[in-house]
């Protein structure tokens, strides 16, 4: 993705994308039930690189094969390119961990750009003290062999049911997560970036007591001149 | 609903009310599953006043209808009385929002008392921060639209399975919400203020080192005359 | 329990713990979907001391059965012995109460070492500030009588799907709660404390910039000398 | 609706039906997790009547209500016009029954084409033997006072999740029931006896060992050709 | 229980029973999502004998426990009195099987009056060609070893979600199982039976093609009179 | 698979393998929650060849999509191999259909073994009726467009939450369906012919009214002995 859209995404919500990507008929995209480990009152931002996991079958899943350097759950954090937001298909069990603290450090130490999964993440109170956004449904601390075999890289995937190809836009608020196709990440940022304008614009004249009717979406003329000069007085 | 029993229901938990109603064979009138967007550290007191969605057909729910000075949503916001709580039947799902900051705004400055849903609010990390109390069940971004359509106002309606009546009090606390029939919520009110009493009483004495076998309840003599005591002592 | 056992797992993870259950074949030690009232920063230890919930039967469960000293629930809290966790089965239902702040204020103040329900707490507001750490997976305001009655103490139960026997060790993080069987307590401590070591080792490792692939699990001589070495340094 | 369109949805399915709504951008319309009380071989098709309960209140809904001629359960079956197919919105609980054998008999008698509720009937092994089609989740013993109040007769409800307005026009096989909305009945009956004719048309060649590539949809002229001559030989 | 009561028991629906607990302030006493094995045709009825599972720990669940002639599962076939009814407290989780065709059949030669497990049984196909009434939620193939430990024997449970005591009067028909506290279990019969002539007589009436408003429940004199007309005229 | 073990794996029942490979340390090996569409009374026997699918993003999903002859859907139908099962990863979601009746009439015609999905099937009650044995959750009329995309043929997936690998035997029932891992199937098939050799003789010795104590399982050597002489007599 290019810096430009990195930056544009980085100021507006998932709300606002959703909505944006509402108007082009995709509805699904937000990541079901998952939050932040912690709050990080910034937006994360990257391509999606991604792990799915499969049910564990015993014999297959005893603490050894973490001895394995191949092992497709440690290989995914070595390998999730700077900037990506890994994203893992935990098949929406939090039975189980995805990963632990050592993972997501070893991520964060990588540049990776966040981390989602649709299962819980085990160390979540370390989790949440690093400098790297992570989403989860909630904490979990027994090994992801218990539940979970790691079994591909960076394939298409399912995330808390929205769809998820590999470098599609991920972007992340202290409320949601959201999928933005790769094809029209720039033209939904360039749009959004128009409306959190005017949304803003409406905080600001709600806030002095107007009403909502005409002004939000807007229908009168009047709205959209006062809001004219509001971008240039505000520089938007 | 009188400013008396209002400033009471200021004064006492969810929980105390719910033993309240429990003695009156009112067993389901706590709305289920939904916490505050952020905790207020006071009560959310009110009249409730309602909006009822039903799942949204996608013919009649683009977002051109939002232009439609009459949509029940916005008509909800825009005449919520002053004092009211509004209270949502979001069909108990978070898949899509019931509401975001913009209209949440807009209700405060109207004179809201507090908002209600049993699905989730967009933009809930704003919302959490407006001098507003709001019960939610968690944040989700994508438009109402998306999954529900605002197809009533003030009816009857279920909140988180309870039953809701237009003139209902609503109390929220850092916990929970109940729903007190209007016909008894003055002597609900009453007899709570009275339970408070008690417990206060009673929390200070088993921080004392208190049993609480005879104590709460109260089955002793002596108990019932060291409360008199205290509460004269405590101006209570 | 012993003292040195308690000691050792007040500086150990639940995420730790459940690998060296894991270890010994036992998957399903971590109680399912609890997490802290108000996260306290350090461990929750104790032999555990239960109690039972059965399904509610209206006539069995008029507000005057509190009033009967031999009240289970009541009785479950006079009885809860110093340095043991009280661990409610309350069928995995946070639609009524476990138990409110005036009795988790009598535990704490028996010398209770925690409590931990798969309900819900009313209070819970309350509750998180008080001097004990409590376990649960939502505040629930209606009075426990309501769907459930206390039937059984300190017999064998579930609790969030995991068994769980009277003694058994409970040990509850930041972020779950596990239950250790009582007789491998004392092993399952000293191996957590062994892992704890390396995990420590690794933290600061990857910190630094190393790989995990050979570091995490261990499968290089190069990495057990530096540990060895590690361990001197800092008297682990 | 007219009769020609109730002849024609008599002999299509609803995956038929679901698909031809599916093309017009209409995705929810199957009223999820219903199945017939006895399947009946023949097609359920009618308006919808409809009927909306909301959760209890017990001092609402003491067995005496019943006594009361204005009773919205009981109005709701006296008044459903004849061929029209009620439709109840029992919020998706079958923790108690929606409507008994007695009042199921008499929509029956009064010329009911049918009744479809989101959660359970009781009596259901009786209602199972009427000639009248009934779609429910599972049966249910409990009378509906238990946990819903009849509140509203004939406005828009959700059932399964599917929005209903009244009028709407209900199928329901063997499988599901779908939701029409009433407006576009005619064009999709046609539509759906159109599309049954080839799906007749496919299986028939499917049988005699024919691929689905290039037959199903239909993307060759050869198979074109042969459906028309088809439709002639068969009269379709 | 006595003979007489069984007698009346096996003549009146689950639904009728239902009504006559709700009456006196008893409604959770359906065990929730169970229905037969097979339909029967005929009740079940029985005193209540019951098992307890609790979660299974790995440990203490190999298949070697069987050999143990205490094991609780197979004491409680060996000892469920005859004419009793064995209800199972499977924790409402199918996951693996309470028991299988082996136990009912010995469970049916020792004479018990039916099995209900709020779980699953293995081996469905053959328990539901067996002459002994069976409930449960769906068939579930694995042993109860894997998920569930056999814990106690004739203890109060919850089944369903319902109280279930040792001596409770079960009775269940073709829809559902309810749960009569054994105390009242005689005049809840009587009664129900009652109901049930009068049911019956409104049945007739129906068909005839008459309004259920007046007749049921009967609020005018003339209905009364026709069915004391119709008790004597048909032995009722 | 070798022809005999298949012959053997048609004569054994879901709940004997399940607790085979439990003897090896397999216990999650049942889909679970997947029923017949109708009971066949016979095995159904297969390997595994698998069709995953992913959340639905409309606009990769429109109707026209299945013109596509590489549309994985149908090639997984065309190219399903001779004795085969289908085994399909509908993420466990019947909210739309996994398959039609079409598509199963097509997989038997080729010679598929039978077919599972942990979805549900549109046209059921046509594919109920059909010569190949067919397993889903419940029927569901919406095309699998409306929520889900066909990703990936006869790779690893999850159904029903067990792990499912292409070439793992198949084997269902009319209660279940298990995935026995391919490396083990023979010597499985082995064990489960003689476990269901003394199932056999211990249901005819409980029919004749023995105990099951020292009988199931075994530890006696009179049943020992008398097991050894009904084998010779009934040719096992």
């Amino acid at each position: 993705m290019n810096e430009d859209t990195r930056r544009k995404l980085t100021g507006v919500s998932v709300a606002t994308l959703a909505t944006a990507l509402y108007k082009r008929g995709l509805r699904n995209q937000v990541i079901q039930g998952v939050h932040p480990v912690a709050p990080k009152g910034r937006n994360m931002v990257g391509p999606a690189f991604t792990l799915r996991y499969m049910p564990a079958r015993e014999d297959r899943n005893q603490l050894s094969e973490f001895r394995n350097p191949e092992h497709p759950q440690r290989v995914a954090i070595e390998t999730c390119p700077e900037g990506h937001v890994l994203v893992m298909d935990s098949r929406k069990s939090a039975t189980a961990a995805s990963a632990g603290d050592i993972l997501i450090t070893r991520l964060m130490k990588r540049g990776g750009a966040g981390v989602v999964t649709d299962g819980g993440f085990r160390d979540a109170a370390t989790i949440g003290g690093l400098d790297i956004p992570a989403y989860h449904t909630r904490p979990s601390s027994p090994t992801n062999l218990t539940t979970n075999e790691a079994i591909e890289i960076n394939g298409p995937i399912g995330c808390g049911d929205a769809p998820v190809f590999p470098g599609d836009v991920i972007v992340g608020d202290d409320d949601c997560v959201i999928v933005i196709p790769a094809e029209i990440a720039n033209e939904v940022a360039d749009e959004a970036v128009e409306m959190t304008a005017y949304e803003d614009f409406v905080i600001e004249r709600v806030k002095d007591g107007e009403t909502i009717i005409g002004l939000y979406p807007c229908t009168e003329d009047e709205h959209r001149e006062r809001f004219e000069a509001w971008r240039k007085e505000n520089g938007r």
